[in-house]
């Protein structure tokens, strides 16, 4: 093995224990037996001249530690992008330590004073707020953000799907298979993702001659039960005999609530409604019938924000106001 | 008010802060504005005398942090419990970390380092492994386990649900509605938990005289997609031309997977087979047709867990060997 050659990584595997169990005795910080020292210590003993490089990069000030900011663990698009998180970090020798915000912006600011006392060196934040202010994000540590839109972009990344793309191919779906009066289905909130969604929905009917009005805008509260607020609010639209035939729903527990108020009431679906979801969550996949929907890559969402951030972890310079936009594409299933 | 009756919620509502702000004020650790620590100062400073014994009982040792290990965030059952517990200790003033150990020896080993660490003053532990080592759980913090039996109890609260019973009803269930050749579909693995589902299925059968035969156990590999595994291995069931009339599955997803098995090759549920899963997870609810299925009372074991953790971390001694069982219920749906 050539000069500054080696790394954590081959310390880790000559010596038979993780990328953490060699941080930390490098470190002299955490849990670890004698019989583990030595065994590091040999191996870097062995390549003796590396050691500074790597000690430089694993000073002590880093924990290996990062955080990950989530607004609700219960909703299959956090909880996957999430344990992919945790997946590539622990491969990079970080342990990932999550905080679930459950959408409260109380709990969103004292969880950022949790992980800046936990000493977390880099932190993935889902927000569950509209909107992440300034204060939040100034903190001197990278920050990747996912699917929400950081007010400010100093020393802070941003992932998201293209959320206009889908609102736009879910909305022509519709259109294509008929459709002419199309009710949007959404909650109460001004979520940027959200928002996009809407424009792509209002671009797609005005391409096809169709408009938006407002009474085909149905949004419900966003503190109860999605698929039970969004049943009642689709049955009080059935009992005012609004005209419609399609529905763009801007999630699947939303969509899932509008089918089961449709069948309530004796509406074919799709014969006399149709219905696009968004998401792709499983349950779309297994409800009768299962649903159409925007599939969002989870997987290139948390693999463009775990290299994001390692890279920034690393001390690579990234420039401000960086944003990927991660393609989505549609589902064809029974519900159209 | 009283002398000494004052506590830090008191504290915290009188000065309009949260719990953990007073927390971090009265320890000076962690982030708070001049202006947070002159108001909560001021209600300190009006009730002077009893603030010796809420100083007491947050001495500087304590983080206000519980660490949370779970199997798998993605796994309904587990990420509603975690919720829960968060959502509890957050009002107690306590953050709460969770690290997601993905079922992983390595990773649950690395993790419970990480959460010694970060200093958490007492832990949740749902483990992936069969048994919880001694080691694992021989930490001077309280312990309290969820669905996991720990090898050792020295300090740590066991709570669970009565998997025994819930067998016993699922499998009574298939026998009460005519069943009398009973597959049981489960997971390679020997959880405390998985183990006495099977007894309950087995003592079901012998009173009422039936008797379990070795070919009618099919149990899938532990590291794939839970609902294909089941689903091939159901399909090579049907293939081998094995005769049964009735599927009790330990989990709703092999449940799910077996009841895609039996419709791709023409079976009728519940007409020619029956089906009963466990945990009701939403998908039970919502799949076609919905499953029947034993529910896990997922409030009442994060309820007890909370409070039993509470309970020690408020210094009261917890007997050895505490052991709750949270009684099951039947949910009769259209797959029997």
């Amino acid at each position: 093995m050539k000069k500054n050659q080696i790394s954590i990584k081959d310390i880790a595997r000559l010596s038979g224990v993780s990328v953490a169990t060699v941080s930390r005795v490098i470190n002299e910080n955490g849990r670890f037996s004698e019989e583990t020292r030595q065994k590091v210590n040999e191996v870097i003993q062995k390549y003796q001249y590396e050691t500074n490089s790597i000690a430089k990069s694993l000073r002590m000030s880093k924990s290996q530690t990062i955080g990950v900011l989530v607004p609700d663990i219960n909703n299959e698009f956090f909880s996957v992008i999430v344990q992919k998180v945790e997946s590539f970090f622990f491969k990079q020798g970080y342990s990932t330590i999550i905080c679930n915000t459950a959408k409260d912006a109380e709990k969103e600011r004292e969880y950022l004073k949790t992980l800046d006392g936990k000493m977390v060196d880099g932190l993935v934040c889902i927000s569950g707020q509209e909107e992440l202010s300034a204060e939040l994000l100034k903190r001197p540590i990278p920050i990747v953000c996912i699917d929400r839109r950081p007010k400010i972009n100093t020393n802070v990344a941003f992932i998201e799907s293209n959320h206009y793309e889908g609102g736009f191919l879910a909305t022509e779906e519709l259109i294509n298979k008929g459709c002419k009066e199309i009710l949007l289905l959404t909650k109460q909130n001004n979520l940027s993702s959200v928002n996009e969604r809407l424009y792509g929905y209002k671009d797609a009917l005005q391409k096809h001659g169709l408009y938006p009005s407002e009474d085909r805008l149905v949004a419900v509260r966003n503190d109860g039960p999605t698929l039970e607020t969004a049943q009642a609010a689709i049955e009080r639209v059935l009992e005012k005999k609004l005209r419609f035939d399609g529905i763009f729903a801007t999630n699947d527990w939303l969509a899932l609530g509008a089918l089961l108020a449709l069948q309530k009431y004796g509406v074919q679906v799709p014969g006399e409604v149709k219905i696009v979801g968004f998401d792709n969550d499983t349950i779309s996949q297994y409800c009768n019938p299962p649903l159409t929907t925007i599939e969002q890559d989870k997987e290139t969402l948390a693999d463009h924000a775990c290299n994001m951030l390692l890279r920034m972890l690393n001390g690579e310079k990234i420039e401000r106001e960086q944003h990927y936009s991660v393609p989505v594409r549609l589902i064809q299933r029974s519900t159209t």
